[in-house]
């Protein structure tokens, strides 16, 4: 058994386990996927290279690095290859072993268990709920001790969906260069943020010798079961975090998918209409609800705390799972409690089965106030 | 780039840059891959199941440990899954750190690279090549000092295609129980194995609480690039390495392979038809040409000596290379020099052509007395 199974949401399986709904059936909210689903032209192109399989990975991932650096507008040298995410953030605490880091938190649990794990020191950084989780830069500057040898930043900021923006970003980046403190951004949600704001790093790179950026193909290709992550940072940096990479760890139809997927405009295009229609208007349906608290959302999920004293996480997720749809408890996320949720953003059929839903179980709370069998 | 990329068989994608053959005019004598190629039933379930791309990974492999369980005769308790058996090597190492490990080489150098990693002290046994490269288990246990506290065995051994027997190996392991030596054997080419030999040693899983076993899937069923692993040993030992192993490393379709695969009892059974009518067949026809000394192969590879003295496996390698046949250099692996390469056993076909191009190749050395330009 896997112990840090109920750590993240999209654990389909043991919803299906517990509550016999086939998976097929269940609407998961708990996981931040692109509703479009799995592009047609990567379908095709699987289904034309089945003979990739017999082949080991090229240890090198040319075609897939290219590809990417392309759409980052990088060169090859400056991009790794990752399974998953997952295996880049464990792969950057690993080599530069910091002797502590720095996480704004709430934010995603990897980081901290990334540097658990290569021995690293950890501290937290309260990012405020008076200030609607909005990141602080300059009180997160003061709080750069000597000691701290890397921040993690995660923009937009998983479970928040709030954007840290340019300048502040920069102010902090220049700040940490002059220290020299490394900055680890994970963009991994960057895809879905209007492109009017404007805030990834990655065109900073050759300004910031102390930047990684960590992105993902996964959430905005609706393809987290492929494992495909990527890191990009100044040649140097990638050299020494090749040296100590497990070989292949990318399969053949993950390096098939970064290989192909830039180039679907048209399936980015139809993203981007669908964020567009339905962040704001999702965001705003859910804001009329009486007896909670809705966080303007910058990407593809949404932060909400339950303010009704009848309603923990707990319940509420229960609640929801028994009518089919999966939410993602935030008590777990460090500076959260049992009064948030996390919710992804999908199509609008979806989301008006979501809100329908949603209103009925918070309901039901005033009907049989708060007790629960 | 990575760094160590030459250190294996399989790299199409090089041979392609070097000598402008397409990937697909290749033979890869260098990659010990089974020729009946990708499972049609794995085909035709990855088709109909891209749907599971748009999901997370179970993160408990519930499906593929029940199927991997039931085709191994264990419970699922006692297997932990691997994004190829790199990562089940990396793991296991990185969770036991033992001390000093010991390494009879010449072997698979993915040992030595994870122990080295994990910043465990290495030590080599020499395989004898007076003794044709079969492990002397005497010989062996003598070398077993106080200090060693692991013992890597690969059985059949990479790249010398040799064999423990049963009663040698139980001898190893009741040697190293007592002694308290963790005993880990890579089983990844046992498939390939006669009945006969009854080598493995799954079944004496609760005999041995020290014993830990890696296999894969990937060489028996062709799918080197999908990368799929796994690991086999004690519940107590599978808990530890679980906790310390990242999230999500198997991609779905892998995950789906091994749910499906072990129940392919067709493509198995013409697997064993094929290697049985080949191995000796192949054997024999390469132990009749002069100028080379052939080991008898255990498994579906063939460790060759050249021993005319015009010739070293990197001129070999390079010449058949242009002709479209790629050749594992074995210069690389300690205790062998550049008088070794290893190659494949492949479709009687395939093989017939690397005969007829392997012969001319040698001829060649003659005629020019070795001078290549």
């Amino acid at each position: 058994m896997n112990l840090r199974k109920d750590v993240h949401g999209g654990n389909v399986y043991r919803a299906r386990d517990e509550y016999g709904i086939s998976i097929g059936e269940i609407l998961d909210y708990s996981a931040n996927i692109n509703p479009l689903g799995v592009p047609e032209s990567l379908q095709k192109a699987i289904m034309n290279n089945m003979n990739l399989l017999t082949r080991y990975p090229d240890p090198d991932y040319t075609g897939a690095k290219r590809s990417l650096a392309e759409f980052n507008h990088v060169n090859e040298s400056n991009v790794i290859m990752g399974n998953g995410a997952t295996e880049i953030i464990f792969l950057i605490m690993e080599v530069l072993k910091p002797k502590k880091v720095l996480i704004p938190c709430p934010s995603f649990s990897e980081y901290e268990q990334a540097a658990l794990f290569a021995d690293c020191e950890v501290e937290h950084y309260r990012i405020k709920e008076e200030e609607d989780y909005i990141l602080d830069s300059r009180d997160l500057m003061e709080s750069l001790t000597e000691d701290i040898e890397m921040l993690v930043l995660c923009n937009p900021n998983n479970p928040t969906s709030q954007i840290i923006e340019r300048k502040p970003m920069k102010d902090i980046l220049d700040f940490c260069r002059e220290k020299g403190i490394t900055v680890v951004i994970d963009e991994a949600f960057i895809d879905f943020v209007d492109e009017e704001f404007n805030i990834s790093m990655v065109d900073e790179l050759s300004v910031y010798p102390n930047l990684f950026i960590i992105k993902a193909l996964t959430k905005i290709f609706a393809i987290p079961g492929l494992r495909l992550g990527y890191g990009i940072g100044s040649e140097r940096l990638i050299k020494r975090l090749e040296l100590k990479k497990q070989p292949w760890t990318l399969n053949n139809m993950a390096s098939l998918a970064a290989e192909i997927l830039p180039k679907d405009r048209k399936y980015i295009e139809e993203t981007k209409k669908w964020i567009k229609a339905e962040r704001l208007r999702f965001f705003s349906k859910l804001s009329s609800i009486n007896g909670i608290k809705v966080y303007e959302p910058f990407c593809n999920f949404i932060l909400i705390k339950l303010l009704d004293d009848r309603l923990t996480s707990y319940n509420l997720c229960e609640k929801m799972a028994q009518k089919g749809i999966l939410v993602r408890n935030a008590a777990n996320f460090i500076f959260l409690d049992e009064k948030y949720i996390r919710i992804a953003i999908k199509d609008q059929r979806s989301n008006d089965i979501f809100l329908e839903k949603f209103v009925k179980t918070l309901e039901e709370v005033k009907v049989t106030d708060g007790i629960y069998t």
